[in-house]
């Protein structure tokens, strides 16, 4: 059967999360309510790159299916999108070999992390930034975060019941950037294990604010215990913004 | 009793707009109860610049209203804003004289109305912007939105069943920016009439389609009708974005 990949963007706000599940609102939900309508009722499931808690945002989702529909690729995107609410959105389609993958084929995957600065939150901002009131040292900040670069062991800066064996990955970008009043943590990495995006923002927040030095990151990473690193940061900054993909002769 | 003239902020988006209706969510119910929480059960009284429709935003709304509280100006916004929910928020405080009215003072508005082009809407724009897919010709709208300025009857851009007599106003601004891939409509006058900026702006839209030619302003302005100027623009992207006040001897 043709195989079919988008690119996704949702607004987490209304969500309990990417994956299925039963009696709750959820991305998936939607989309797979979407193209079985499309298909006339026979089922049709969806493969995400992976995926994301409620309230996390996504800019640049990657899911696939499978479809004997005539639909064309270009067609895709205006067809699910009539159907899907108007918080989930299909931006393109395109047909790729029997055997792709959305999870298994990700090369890297690029988080964005955003906090508003200032005495208050803009309203507007409440569910797409999380409001940081403090005074925050973001050069501290960033000498923390080039700390994160590279291959290491992440254990400390994921969730401790997890049941992922190897949590070694490597990290090839980590800037925080300014973009008027607020910071954007710019994450890009070979893989992520869960949680591990809003942990290193948290514990950077806590490196700006002066409960700890970068050079505790170091410490921190070789300590593989998660009570070592400092606070989750809460998930409505975080944006899943995009995934790359292999070649299948990589 | 002293006076205090705050700016608030608000999204507009799960309001039954600013004013008081009962059973509804408003912005002045949740003002009005704020305040009466901080004075103790007293019942406090807020007067607004105008009303604004639900579903319409605010960044910079003004409201006054009178306490004997011995609270500081400076401290006002944070002790309301500890009070209100996160989509409304009071920017700043000031004490003015007595006899100021939020209302009746007012020299000018500016509103502004945003536009998001593309071929689908940004799921986090969806209630902060409106999505128009279409081909428009900016140019168009550019040179329809200069009939506006100076002195007219607004009659045909206001709702045909005011009770509103004098409906002549000055608008002393009317540009058209581009920012990414969203048009900002920027509007500056001394007043509005109930729905003026969206009459406005829906009719501006269809300037831009090739309904209309920017030379038909002037034939709907004469003709003093509302079915003779377009459509309505929807609630959700116009923003109340500030009210400037004269001083007591002007």
């Amino acid at each position: 059967m043709p195989r079919f990949k988008c690119v996704i963007s949702y607004d987490g706000a209304a969500f309990f999360g990417y994956q299925v599940q039963p009696g709750m609102r959820t991305v998936q939900g939607e989309l797979e309510r979407a193209l079985t309508e499309v298909h006339k009722g026979m089922k049709t499931r969806v493969s995400a790159s992976g995926r994301t808690d409620a309230r996390v945002h996504a800019v640049g989702q990657v899911i696939h299916f499978d479809t004997e529909s005539r639909i064309p690729a270009e067609r895709w995107p205006a067809v699910l999108n009539q159907k899907l609410p108007n918080d989930v959105v299909v931006k393109n389609a395109e047909q790729v070999e029997d055997d792709f993958h959305a999870r298994f084929w990700t090369k890297s995957k690029e988080y964005r992390y955003i906090i508003e600065r200032g005495p208050h939150q803009t309203p507007f901002r409440r569910h797409y930034a999380v409001h940081h009131p403090l005074t925050i040292d973001i050069q501290q900040m960033k000498a923390a975060a080039a700390h994160f670069l590279g291959e290491h062991d992440f254990t400390s800066f994921s969730v401790a019941k997890s049941a992922v064996v190897d949590r070694v990955r490597t990290i090839e970008r980590f800037d925080i950037i300014e973009q008027g009043n607020e910071w954007i943590f710019i994450v890009k990495g070979n893989g992520f294990l869960y949680n591990m995006v809003r942990i290193m923002v948290g514990t950077l927040l806590e490196v700006g604010s002066g409960k700890y030095k970068p050079e505790d990151i170091p410490v921190m990473l070789e300590a593989t215990d998660r009570s070592a690193a400092g606070k989750t940061a809460p998930p409505h900054g975080l944006y899943l913004w995009e995934v790359a993909y292999r070649n299948k002769q990589d």
